[in-house]
């Protein structure tokens, strides 16, 4: 506290990110990474961009990233112009709040959802409205039909894993026409279909991706916009007003590689859906009742044990999940897909705790 | 254009880079890059975060880079608290004009400055007024003796060189004890007085720095504020309300090595202040008035030849530097110190040109 501060930072509720323990060999299922390395190209690609004597990191990057549009463009069949880069897809959803999301009317998302969203509207003062998911955890699509300043939520959801089909998506894009509708689709490569495909029929439709979670970059901070030129022109004009150069050079060539290796992506995600349907009936066979997931995590609640004390124990053991004290869902613990070893290291423990 | 953007996105005046040429061997004096590489010990630096197969980058950076904000602490004499790190230093100014210069009063800055200023209070509408140099490019801190909302400079002055001495700093800081002063010093390396030295003593000081320039690592983007631990908290607030993983671990790998290698920034730094003062002389005997400059870059106008003119004739020869079509400074060049072969080129260019 400070009379130096702006006043909006004495109204800020900054975002408290997984916990990042600094033990050798943590069971780390908290925060959603891959358990599986990058793509070999990556590591080559780096390597290539340093050269002998990293002399080429003494320049600037690409501020406006071509290479890297040009490759994710042409990966999703849109054009450059339709695509917008940031430092990670929180940065992107920072400069879309900004951007697209500052009406006079509140915008909407589930009551139970990315909890960065109202950290978001905060800073940038946007008011915003929660609506409350129905019982499964499933966004009911007729409850966002009315007045708003815009509509943001993942799909797959998080923290539930939830996804919504393509079709409900579309009715919801087209049923808000006068407003943009965000579909945080940071899971997607997971299992949900992407809302991608509607790009060029709804001119009021953002899609946020990232290279953190199904092309395992989580380290390198690299995330995507897709949409209307007229939206992604918003952003860069943010963007522009915010910070010239926000991807490194080693991120750009990293994120190219990983987007045109994609027999890696198919394989590994697929390792990490069959683990998620092992996990799952692990979890089942203890007693958990499990959200079905189009995730790389699961959300699972146990109706005898206290969820916050199951989480505190598994963290005894070095093994670390996440715990949301939040309304409807603190009795759930969040469970990020790991190695098969990682996840039967995890049920061997909950095996004890909840026996 | 478009009905969904934000009311703030129509103000905007997005900041435009130094152009990037897309030429095998431009001689690129135009965005004060490093002559020289950086550290050996950076390229080591990163191939070891890298390790064998990249396996590192799945996971999510430290979010709040304690090892670097440790070793550059360290490296200034300030505890860590007094650190704050952002993707370069463009992203740290961005959210100091947010958190630290958004009050009642208009923020004051030279009318002669870093071009950016303006953008950034656009963009999180922050009033300011302009206050003029003196005829030799000086700032007078009498004039900055009026009531505001915090006071900001680079020192050096970009894009004109000039130094401010510690004492007027000093004087400045300690005037204006109801407000924010940050003293940009991207360039203070090169040969100006750091106001790090004050930080201890006034609550209201904020100095910022990077590693683009005399640390030869534009392409890592890496940027740091320092001040007093509330001045810093406030910082931290609005990044952890934006993003909360700012810098990628290549990025923390880079910079910390950086930091470590004192010598070769105090031999590079060397050089190019060696080859300043002889470009500096060069550019005299072709009739240029060069700004005494404690920069990478020096400041010069030929009082027979249209500055525009010269620029455009340089570029012909694959020879960039910056011009500013601005009012007082539109007969100006900025060009950066190159290595020497570079700055002969230039030279010979400019004698063709001039004579």
């Amino acid at each position: 506290m400070s009379r130096y501060w702006s006043d909006i930072v004495h109204r800020l509720v900054p975002y408290v990110p997984g916990e990042q323990p600094a033990l050798a060999k943590p069971v780390k299922l908290n925060t959603n990474e891959n358990p599986y390395p990058p793509s070999p190209r990556v590591l080559d690609a780096i390597r290539a961009e340093l050269g002998e004597h990293a002399e080429s990191l003494r320049r600037y990057p690409d501020p406006i990233a071509k290479r890297l549009r040009a490759t994710v463009a042409a990966h999703h069949g849109l054009r450059a112009d339709q695509v917008f880069v940031g430092n990670g897809s929180d940065e992107v959803l920072a400069h879309a709040f900004q951007a697209l999301l500052k009406h006079d009317l509140p915008i909407l998302f589930p009551d139970i959802s990315y909890s960065f969203y109202p950290t978001y509207a905060r800073l940038y003062d946007v008011q915003y409205r929660t609506v409350p998911l129905d019982a499964a955890f499933a966004i009911r699509i007729e409850d966002y039909a009315q007045p708003n300043g815009g509509v943001i939520f993942p799909n797959p959801n998080a923290p539930t894993g939830h996804a919504l089909p393509l079709a409900q998506i579309e009715k919801l894009v087209a049923a808000n026409a006068n407003s943009v509708v965000i579909v945080d689709e940071a899971y997607v490569d997971f299992g949900a279909e992407s809302a991608i495909a509607l790009i060029d029929r709804y001119p009021n439709l953002l899609v946020v991706h990232t290279t953190s979670k199904s092309r395992s970059l989580a380290g390198m901070r690299v995330g995507f916009a897709f949409g209307h030129a007229d939206l992604i022109d918003a952003l860069n004009r943010v963007k522009d007003s915010f910070n010239s150069y926000p991807l490194d050079r080693l991120a750009q060539a990293a994120a190219v590689a990983a987007y045109e290796d994609v027999e890696w992506l198919r394989s590994t995600r697929e390792h990490v859906m069959a683990s998620r349907a092992r996990l799952t009936a692990s979890l089942a066979a203890l007693g958990f009742e499990v959200v079905p997931s189009a995730a790389n995590f699961v959300f699972a609640r146990h109706p005898a044990h206290d969820a916050a004390a199951i989480g505190a124990k598994l963290r005894e053991q070095e093994i670390f999940v996440r715990h949301f004290n939040a309304p409807r869902i603190d009795q759930h613990l969040r469970i990020t897909i790991g190695t098969d070893d990682e996840c039967d290291t995890l049920v061997a423990a909950l095996k004890r705790i909840v026996k």
